[in-house]
């Protein structure tokens, strides 16, 4: 077997990935071989920085031409035929090796893939698949932001693609296919959630199990999470942030405790409830919703929340407000 | 001023909210009045239990339905007039009170919301507004569930509410409105961020910043982050249930550890890198995405991932099964 790697991808390329190359080689088993892609003096001087690499299992194949983060991904892709990725994936259709991997531009992997290596018959939109870290293990999320407007087949097509990573890749052998949603209740979501659950209710090959709510994610109702690119984008990109952000607001706190650390003022920090409960804007009144499972606290908050709306003139002001939209909208 | 507090709606009702309604009037400065709404007499026994409470400033007006989580909020508005939610919003709409808050179902406040006080004229779809915590401070989630496959045009009367609540409740005179979109470029989104970014950018009333990313919205780059009910509801509901599940982690370490706490294992967990790379699936071949600042185990990770789906035929797997799936397709 042969893995091409893309050595002139990552933001430190090509150390990083002859690094990283080298890890593999001594700590994965198997004899599989890998090919550097990229160029070629900078590569094999990376190399000779490691005197014990195993040079007999690594080939490099030269591509002086890089892809960089801000260029059109479809356009790089025609315009550099020798870029590491366009040569990478090239090798791939060719037969030269088995799989390719890149830590350059997401959307040209993304284009340069669709182009050369081309969608396997009956995927409309092929989708990026992320496993996610849960309570208790992990959940593969697709689409992980290759595709937005996405069509509720697509998500079906989605649903099978991830049942069949889940099982190939991470052992499971009837992997539960959950629908990401507003609410647990088929009736629930918008129009493209209602539709994709009926397809996928009707979907003997797979092993639905309905919707996935927001909250639901972390306690891993499902292996595989299916969802449009846009919603799956956004969670991924704010999951990563939160749970660096949270490690460091824990990570200060513990600097700062003489004895101890309290994470009763975290979780105080994190509380919604601190806040004050949700007011529906736009309606005629001050309406104020809070949690069904609200402490004493947080309808003091809300209350205090109603209050400043009132004493504010808020109504007034967003009544105002909207009149001028109006009629600046039907003036235009 | 009068608040009306519906004392029937969250899980311990009514006594979180008599609870609530006396802490509030002890600890919020003014000579605001609360009217709870609901049973009279279980209102009057809860009241009871606090002989210090500040009678002279709290009503009762007597509601003896309750409307239950399970019930279709429309249906209920209409078949419970005297249900607490209903009561308490016709106080409003007669003018008795100028607010109404309310632990209940979700739904039937919005339903009953939109039903009694009416959307403001220039509002086509009102919207719930929560907020959120970020690092340095807070920001606006506008909507947060209230309305799904929204029009570009919805999202920017979002902005204009969310910008106005910010203005009177949160004191920032010229609140920076954001868009929750996958790319900070103006080109980047599904199809109704891509209008709404237009339509947000030539609106001269409001502090338009541009697309906000899932990782960016932690940052508070924004005062006010306008999208979806879609996205919203499904962030807002992770976010609740990640920021607690990542407490736990940091609580059973701190108890396990005998000296101090290892955040690293905390920080690996949470850590996609150790997971690998993401793979492209529905292209016929191996495709396997790094992010563009991954470390050498990252690239290893992504080289294991690459081996097993060489190993285990996931692409032919995943062509036959889509093969199977058209076949049966074109055959219904």
């Amino acid at each position: 077997m042969r893995i091409a790697l893309d050595a002139m991808g990552s933001d430190r390329a090509p150390t990083i990935e002859v690094e990283g190359a080298i890890g593999a080689l001594r700590t994965l088993g198997g004899t599989f071989r890998l090919v550097l892609v990229g160029d070629r003096e900078r590569i094999e001087a990376e190399l000779a920085q490691h005197p014990d690499a195993p040079l007999d299992r690594i080939d490099i194949v030269h591509a002086p031409q890089r892809i960089e983060m801000g260029e059109s991904p479809a356009q790089a892709i025609r315009r550099k035929p020798d870029s590491s990725i366009v040569v990478g994936l090239s090798l791939q259709k060719q037969g030269e090796v088995d799989a390719f991997i890149s830590a350059g531009s997401t959307g040209a992997v993304m284009a340069g893939s669709l182009v050369i290596l081309r969608p396997l018959p009956g995927v409309d939109r092929p989708a990026i698949a992320t496993v996610i870290p849960t309570r208790t293990g992990h959940t593969l999320l697709i689409d992980a932001g290759a595709n937005v407007d996405t069509r509720p087949s697509n998500l079906v097509q989605f649903a099978h693609l991830g049942a069949i990573y889940a099982r190939d890749l991470m052992g499971l052998e009837n992997p539960r296919v959950g629908l990401l949603n507003i609410g647990e209740e088929p009736e629930k979501g918008d129009e493209r959630a209602l539709e994709a659950y009926r397809l996928l209710q009707a979907s003997p090959a797979l092993n639905f199990v309905g919707n996935i709510e927001g909250r639901d994610i972390i306690e891993e109702k499902c292996d595989v999470l299916v969802c449009d690119g846009f919603a799956g984008n956004v969670l991924l990109k704010f999951y990563e942030s939160v749970a660096a952000f949270i490690v460091g607001l824990v990570r200060s706190e513990a600097e700062n405790a003489k004895t101890g650390i309290d994470l009763t003022r975290i979780s105080q920090f994190l509380d919604y409830t601190e806040y004050g409960g949700a007011p529906l804007l736009g309606v005629n009144g001050v309406s104020i919703i809070c949690h069904g499972g609200s402490p004493p606290r947080a309808i003091v908050a809300a209350i205090r929340v109603a209050v400043q709306a009132v004493e504010s003139h808020m109504v007034k002001h967003i009544q105002n407000r909207l009149a001028r939209l109006s009629e600046a909208q039907s003036e235009s």
